[in-house]
């Protein structure tokens, strides 16, 4: 990141070391903590003297200091009369840290330029009052798109305070994920299922339907060399049927959450509470979308990977709960006529109301194609 | 494609001018008349003398000229001593005109280059006999693979006697053609719609099944500006239950033929063949794909673009009897446990027995995606 940072920088005639190429460089800090820092976002700072780099940092992980903190440590005496470019507005309340905004006055430096506000009701504009109130000269706006997406998790779960939802879907050309014979391993290559692993790291969840549980017993965890965290594991089981054997309720890699309605029986929630489930009984009879994700979202989940099967697919299509696809295609056709369709569920009536994409791109993994597309804005 | 060849030439500092150079210029002539000359194949050919091009000439529609002879008539004399580049070998059998083996041979060129052996029964290698025989030095297989792809229709007919088969589908992303109500309009975008019409054109007969011509009641032909030939339209029709007021049957755009089985009704044939169809009965009461191809190729259909419905597709996949696929996406999912498969049939059985594909392109066509598949070899 820093090296292709440096490369652009060393292959201009002359280096033009405006705003927004500091503002890149402190990104780059910041996307270099992807995965770590949840349920805190990612921000990078970087502070700038007489045209030189002082101080620069990133916040890495929860609990220990903001990206500010470091880089203010890191310029010293120099952060006065400085810019200080962040990625994020600075914090303005006290959490398990001071206010970076109180910690920037106090570093004396001359201006702060923001790519984001912090959507954090909290924050959200108080931390750059607070600049400006100290005389500090404030840009904001600075590359925000971009480091809007870089926090796209944080930024849909403070807004909405319900996950942040990636549909992960895999299937042949012809949109099956099983022979009519309910053949099914394997649709993609190793590369593709290599892809979904690292995708799941960078989610808080993972979610798969009771069927998929029950057919797959899959562990369901990352299974990558540096793999630095495990997901929580949630099965949608209106009746909890799954079984109190199911491997991943015996690995002891990431919590196991089932999700069941309030009819489901007593005594298989205490069976698969003893066998190290949490188990989260809805008010509601059935499990909806909508108050599921609610649910989630009580309990800090910012961002879920679902993994299928066809109906769970099928009901955060019909319930427009998804703000990302990652469609895997492996290049063969199956075929047939009750063979097992990618997206399950009622579906949608009229084609002219399908589900539109905006494909945002098409790689090639292996022999597979992996498309990532987002929902089109209405 | 002349401007391409010349500006690649023109980009070099030293034009090296060899053997390739020219069989490309010959290919992209022969291309140039591309869906003009069935039943015959794609042919360019190009004179060279002293490091100059003294004639060329391209193939343009059957019953017209080979491409040899306004080659040889446009070099006159210049043509002895000289290299003539062929990208199919030179025939040697009289049909509608002379072999052109002979002609090659009294113009007195010193050196014929050709591309591909012709795969005709009634050639196959003895055009290059007869220019060995006459003292010419003849070399074989420059730019090979191209000149067989570009006229793949051909080799593959000459080869099996059944057409060459491209299956096109278009679906969303989710392998749908129509929602569970049965909307299925339009999946595509105007682009993509547009291909088609392309690719209708190139191929001998466009085949759908009786369900789709029912349900539809499609032209079937080809809606463009500069469309030249309107390919043989054909409807998989087992009982023949098409209506004789069917759209097409009254056109009189191109040939409609529909394929039954011995039981079908004879008054219906006779009420469809009064509206104009040709009804061609198999002796077999179910249609199955291989007697099908064959009888096609017995009726000199070289080509054959088959549109669906998803029955169609199924049955076209379970006999592992396409050579080409044109797979459409649309970027919208439609979802829905009933909703409509692309590719119906019996389906294949296991995974690890699905058609495997090797994707030769992805283009992005307005909104849509194209994929263009061949089957893999075994």
């Amino acid at each position: 990141m820093l090296r292709s940072w440096l490369d652009g920088a060393a292959g201009k005639a002359v280096i033009n070391m405006n705003d927004e190429t500091y503002m890149n460089f402190a990104l780059d800090l910041a996307v270099s903590a992807s995965g770590q820092t949840s349920p805190n976002p990612l921000v990078g700072a970087v502070i700038v003297k007489n045209n030189q780099i002082v101080g620069m940092g990133a916040h890495l992980k929860a609990g220990t200091p903001h990206a500010e903190v470091h880089a203010v440590r890191m310029a010293g005496d120099q952060a006065q009369g400085a810019t200080a470019y962040v990625t994020l507005e600075p914090c303005s309340h006290y959490g398990r840290t001071p206010p970076c905004a109180d910690l920037l006055i106090e570093s004396r430096v001359d201006r702060v330029v923001v790519a984001s506000v912090d959507p954090n009701p909290e924050v959200k504009g108080r931390g750059i009052e607070k600049l400006k109130a100290a005389g500090i000269t404030v840009e904001v706006g600075v590359l925000k798109e971009k480091a809007d997406k870089i926090n796209s998790f944080f930024f849909h779960y403070m807004k909405t305070a319900t996950p942040y939802v990636t549909l992960k879907a895999a299937a042949t050309l012809d949109g099956k994920t099983a022979s009519y014979t309910g053949s099914s391993k394997w649709i993609t290559g190793e590369r593709a299922r290599e892809d979904v692993h690292l995708n799941r790291m960078k989610h808080d969840a993972i979610l798969i339907g009771a069927g998929t549980a029950a057919a797959d017993d899959p562990s369901l965890n990352v299974r990558l060399d540096h793999a630095f965290r495990q997901p929580v594991r949630i099965i949608l089981d209106t009746s909890l049927r799954t079984s109190p054997t199911a491997k991943m309720l015996h690995d002891k890699g990431a919590p196991v959450w089932i999700i069941c309605g309030s009819g489901a029986d007593e005594k298989r929630k205490q069976a698969l509470e003893a066998a190290g489930a949490d188990i989260i009984k809805l008010q509601e009879e059935t499990i909806t979308i909508p108050v599921l994700l609610g649910k989630l979202g009580e309990k800090n989940i910012q961002s879920l990977y679902v993994e299928g099967g066809a109906a769970v697919h099928g009901s955060f299509l019909d319930a427009a709960a998804f703000q990302e696809l990652h469609y895997y295609i492996a290049p063969k056709l199956i075929g047939g006529k009750t063979a097992f369709p990618v997206f399950g569920g009622r579906g949608i009536a009229l084609m002219e109301e399908a589900a539109e994409l905006v494909v945002e791109s098409t790689e090639t993994l292996g022999e597979d194609m992996k498309i990532t597309a987002f929902p089109k804005k209405g």
